[in-house]
């Protein structure tokens, strides 16, 4: 039901999912009459493989955590959430309010023993393929320990669904050198050097996208990582923008435009954002996607097979094993 | 002397700054023996106007800030800064190490009475011409109260720059909500609630450079403001690299390269990163500008020509009365 457009997106998105994956089976929770109407034939194409589980609330997009928390026992996202509790869902794949599905997946399916806070986890296209990120808006203030579990919960995601074993992981920061950041960022950085991870250092804001070296996966507070992705789309945006000005200027331009029009749908196809959407909540006891608000059936589309490919590498499971390695590990020094 | 390039980029900058504006006089600061072989003819053609002060050290670009100001007592951009100081030069533009400018011209110049922190403010392209934004690196750490004194002093700067009256003056968070963010920016907004600037709210990422309304000034804590700063560059860069690759591919693609490429020059004009080249210091008893290290002629240009702005509008003047009026007013409550 969630996001920007509902069931508009949602349905076809699920629909073009199950037709490219025959091991694919999605149980669409939401409101049963609305959504029969949506689906109508598919129920019948896809029987054995998409059902419909009734919900009969929603969260609203500009709701408050803890209101949808307190009211909103049967809204779909909850009720999502419910079924991957009950391990009758492998996934939860939502496009709604980020917060309420933050705070509804922490309060339904808690934490994994050992993580002190829940991470946003994400993936950027850089001039290397692309970059994993977190935590991107989940938490605003971090302690070197937060931060340091982030990068074991970001390793083991990375390793399972790139099939690297040595992912490299850098610390966003102000400076490559030792002297510069805030004392959280130095002390995880101790951390991060005596851990089993493939630690790079200290990286800046260049590097989520155009870095002078590849890393696999960079590692900041929800504040500063969440700042940072804005900052990318919106640049991104900017460039776009002046890109169409320029093309658009005056008939010779657009004239230009006509003549370079598949190199510019190459390339806007190369850095789309659709490509790279849905962020993993890393650090729960199941698996939860988030989908941009605003996306379009391509977008909300690669979200599901994100969870589909999350799911079948194991992540929720390599993380907790991975987590409670490390806190044996410590016990035992 | 300072910057990657060193006096192939700066002594030519400095000529074409010279002709460019009759009313400008320059001094430059640095070994007095390369500073005449680099200007030959130049120092008779412009007698009067440019001058050379020789200093005997420079500081590295990679020297510790600590030990610039303990060892280079004559570096150039120490000198350069002394003459800010006694008042032969109205402002200094250096392209050396940041960190070492900064203490330096903090050492040597003092804070303006009132001022916490020195901050660093710069421009950065927008869909709506452009954003002022600080800090962008001097601070890791900031109160409320400091982001407060940023949020006035970048706003005296950015009325005397731009000539408005009004600046709309926005505060980076990850959200534009009132629940969010962490404690210094939640009560740093109440400052700027209370205060005369025109503070619009909060403000996210995107907002630099393509947000839902204009914002003329946006204020951050150096760390996230730096981070910020890197990640648009490194999205800039990957979305040029994105549209190289692109319009290479193949001789069909490269064919329409050759169709587009006065429209993809406008382009690369209207972004161009070194028509944005200068970062001014605030706080300071006196003016430094920062120039990227590795700018070329046009960038180094482009600072030297901020330099001259900030003086006509005598900047350091207002920021330093505007800072006294506030604290008179506090005072008085």
């Amino acid at each position: 039901m969630g996001g920007d457009h509902g069931l508009v997106v949602t349905v076809p998105a699920s629909l073009d999912c199950l037709k490219g994956n025959p091991d694919l089976t999605l149980i669409l929770v939401g409101d049963e009459v609305l959504l029969k109407q949506h689906l109508a034939q598919a129920l019948l194409d896809y029987q054995g493989r998409l059902s419909i589980h009734h919900a009969s609330q929603c969260v609203g997009m500009d709701e408050s955590p803890s209101k949808a928390l307190k009211n909103k026992k049967d809204s779909s996202m909850r009720v999502a959430i419910n079924l991957v509790r009950d391990g009758a869902a492998d996934a939860c794949v939502s496009a709604g309010n980020t917060g309420a599905l933050m705070a509804t997946a922490r309060f339904v399916l808690k934490m994994i023993p050992g993580v002190d806070r829940p991470a946003i986890v994400s993936t950027l296209p850089s001039i290397y393929g692309h970059t994993h990120a977190l935590d991107l808006g989940a938490n605003v203030d971090c302690t070197a320990e937060h931060l340091f579990q982030f990068a074991i919960m970001g390793n083991e995601l990375v390793k399972a669904i790139e099939q690297i074993e040595h992912p490299k992981v850098g610390l966003l920061n102000i400076g490559e050198e030792e002297v510069k950041g805030n004392e959280q960022v130095k002390a995880a950085a101790k951390l991060l050097e005596n851990s089993s991870l493939n630690y790079i250092g200290y990286v800046e804001g260049d590097s989520l996208t155009a870095g002078s070296v590849k890393v696999d996966l960079i590692v900041a507070d929800g504040f500063v990582g969440n700042v940072a992705l804005k900052s990318i789309e919106g640049a991104a945006k900017m460039m776009g923008f002046a890109l169409k000005e320029a093309f658009g200027k005056n008939p010779l331009t657009r004239l230009a435009a006509l003549a370079a029009y598949p190199v510019l749908k190459a390339f806007k196809k190369r850095i789309d954002p659709r490509r790279y959407n849905g962020a993993s909540f890393l650090g729960l006891r199941g698996l939860v996607i988030k989908s941009h608000g605003g996306a379009d059936v391509l977008a909300f589309k690669t979200a599901i097979q994100l969870a589909e490919v999350e799911v079948k590498n194991d992540v929720i499971k390599k993380v907790s094993e991975q987590i409670q390695l490390i806190l044996a590990q410590r016990e035992s020094v």
